[in-house]
């Protein structure tokens, strides 16, 4: 085994990470961490550090760190057979068994999975898909997206694009043309403190429209949205938004696309977020919870209503265009398998519901009366504390003041981990399924304490 | 283990398989073929049918199939830490030690390895770059990239634009904004009959500096090209002909793309085509032999110029909004530090070029002087064979003769796998590095019978 400075000197002069300030590391200013096992929700580096990851990764392992059964299941598969491609009909036991099951837990009305890596290049199938779709129809002016402000749809060109948050946006001259954005259903951020829910929703609803008026409804091809926001602040819907958003999608024929990389396998105590908040979706995004990234594994499940068109477009024009050479890699795919039995086995979707409660219930409790925090907000296995300099007025802190990342600091220093969502001071939760009654004590316990430390 | 009337039901109803004629595919009309095991230079369906596979995949399985190496790596990390982010500073012993292995192979004048997925998302990544790269330099207007046509780039929506080949743009509204194209350095399809192999390249340069001035040299950032050309038909280029572009490309203050996907790690019998071809490259794209698609792993390399430019850009506006959930993961980095061990311990680029040379000659034996083979060509591993219906007159086929899938059908009958490249009659040859002098014999012999087959 290498010595950790010397791994310390290759990571400074060798490694371009992602998220980073890139100068700061190479320099030796920033500190690094150099991950070495884990099992359940804790993990463990190289110095020995024992921490409690109550954001599950970048919230996507699901069924907890160690799982014997996936593990086996990718070294089986790395033996018998660990790539051929899927291109031209080609398939392996596991990719196509992976398939089925994925159809078996998604929301009615879906057709076929194209299997990709990540979420971003799922999404970038996906409007590859719309376009097509469009144009086979005989629809070519058809083609806008629209998306929400604190989105999160991935880090490409086009999907940083239809990302809203403005880290993603600056100095990358995005977002690309085609795009454009909508308010986010946010309802702490409404417009006027006194609107009520119902409200807030028909606001949003008059904006979409005013929106689609002003492009144009045969320009615009379709809508995409994470049923429950991520990365823009782990924000649920307001009750009723989405079916309200629907039929506005119907009366245009926008399609709809369901961003469940996050939500999708359980994370709300659902198997899905479309299920879970009435959305009927056109296509769904799938990646994360797919293989609780044992293994990178991503997906785009067509609705019939969209593969009848491909199909139409591959007999009017031959095989379809697009793919990737590790599409349905074997090696996801066994992840994939694996993974989801054990959701099934260890009825993990009804735990993450349940303590994830359990977990909602503990942090308002912690933290819900502590005059700075404006709101606790969550659903299933995901929570969200976020501050304000003035709640009553409304007021939030200078982004300078980096209270949110703060907060997550003095939590790390204490052994749990929570991240700092990066647009707003936002602290978010989203642990592994297998979260016990005792680490939710110690998460909701720790967080008061390291909000009372920064914030007194 | 399932029946295979039961995968194949499964097959046709659930899964979106890549560049498939969708609805041949879900109707039963179009084979499909489920691959089950593997070894060396083999594969094997379920239905017990061994195939030579000639293509290695798609040109990916550089070290041969079944390497258990490679598998126990993967095994090991499954179990110590199937996953863990590399984001804000995190890693894993083994992604690290891969980025140093990588810099340790690389071209001169590279500084740093960012991780990916796959060769699509890692040119994603490289545009990202570029445009940040121009833009911390204070040049907004310098972002047009220049690809060629018949370049094969990746099948996202800027990657496809980079492709440069009419079934990755058709019914998807590619190439998007700020892509051009110029010519292939495909000398068999130069203008003239009569141009010398240096007359070509000047044309080419001619070409090159013709466009260049008509956009205006401050509108556009990078030049972006495979050092020998895969996809669109294993081109190798005339010689002298990078020396040459390298040299307008630096008058212009206009960086370098090497796609490195398919050439990468001793597919042309040296450790990178940059070095055999003599690019001085800004960014090297890597991918297939990285892990040898064993697990899904690419990655950016930055050279010193751009690095600079990228901690500057972090020093003014904090850390870089660029990431993937599974940038670095550690399966596919596990993968990576085995399969390059591998690749050194059994002198794997050696007999690349060693027994890649005896494969060129062998094809060029049995089936050059074929009346309707136009070329055969090829360096290191990979080897092309191009049809004419008139060599003479330079006539082609029609497409809709389907002479070089017809001819990859025969070969396939026979029991080896070519490619029948996407545009053009082409037969691509891209075995694994392993190859035996007995299977060059089987690939040169069953091409020939396969050839007269089809074209007498």
């Amino acid at each position: 085994m290498l010595r950790n400075d010397q791994l310390d000197q290759w990571d400074r002069e060798a490694f371009f990470h992602p998220s980073t300030h890139l100068a700061q590391h190479a320099r030796g200013e920033a500190p690094n961490r150099v991950i070495q096992t884990a099992k359940g929700c804790h993990i463990t580096d190289r110095d020995g550090n024992e921490l409690l990851d109550a954001f599950a990764g970048l919230y996507c392992v699901n069924v907890g760190y160690g799982r014997p059964e996936i593990a086996e299941a990718i070294a089986e598969q790395a033996k018998e057979l660990a790539y051929y491609h899927a291109y031209v009909g080609h398939g392996t036991e596991v990719s196509i068994t992976l398939a089925k099951m994925v159809l078996d837990r998604a929301p009615a009305g879906m057709s076929k999975v194209y299997f990709g890596l990540g979420g971003s290049d799922a999404n970038e199938t996906n409007i590859k898909l719309v376009w097509y779709y469009n144009n086979i129809l005989g629809r070519p002016e058809k083609k806008k997206i629209i998306s929400r402000w604190r989105g999160y749809h991935g880090s490409g060109l086009m999907t940083g694009s239809l990302t809203g948050l403005e880290l993603f946006h600056k100095k990358f001259d995005l977002p690309l043309a085609n795009v454009i954005h909508t308010d986010a259903p946010y309802y702490l951020r409404r417009p006027d403190a006194g609107m009520s829910e119902a409200a807030f929703v028909d606001h949003l609803v008059a904006e979409l429209e005013a929106l689609i008026e002003r492009e144009g409804a045969d320009t615009i091809a379709a809508f995409i949205g994470e049923p429950l926001m991520g990365t823009g602040g782990i924000v649920p819907p307001p009750e009723g938004y989405w079916p309200a958003i629907q039929k506005v999608l119907d009366k245009h024929d926008i399609l709809l696309i369901a961003d469940e990389v996050v939500t999708g396998f359980g994370r709300l105590g659902s198997m899905f977020g479309s299920d879970h908040y009435g959305m009927r979706p056109d296509l769904i995004t799938i990646a994360k919870g797919l293989t609780s990234a044992y293994a990178p594994l991503s997906g785009s499940i067509v609705g019939d209503k969209m593969w009848k068109v491909l199909e139409q477009g591959t007999d009017e024009n031959g095989p379809i265009g697009h793919g990737w050479t590790y599409s349905a890699h074997p090696i996801g795919a066994a992840a994939g398998v694996a993974n989801l039995k054990l959701i099934d086995d260890l009825k993990l979707v009804e735990n993450a519901g349940r303590v994830g409660k359990i977990l909602n219930d503990a942090l308002r409790d912690a933290v819900g009366g502590h005059a700075h925090v404006a709101e606790v907000r969550g659903e299933g296995m995901i929570a969200a504390v976020e501050f304000q300099k003035d709640v009553a007025g409304r007021k939030f802190f200078e982004a300078s003041e980096k209270i949110g990342p703060q907060i997550s600091a003095k939590l790390l220093e204490q052994g749990v981990i929570a991240r700092a969502m990066p647009q707003g001071d936002i602290l978010g939760f989203a642990p592994p399924f297998c979260l016990t009654e005792a680490e939710v004590e110690e998460i909701a316990g720790k967080t008061a304490e390291a909000v009372a430390a920064v914030l007194g």
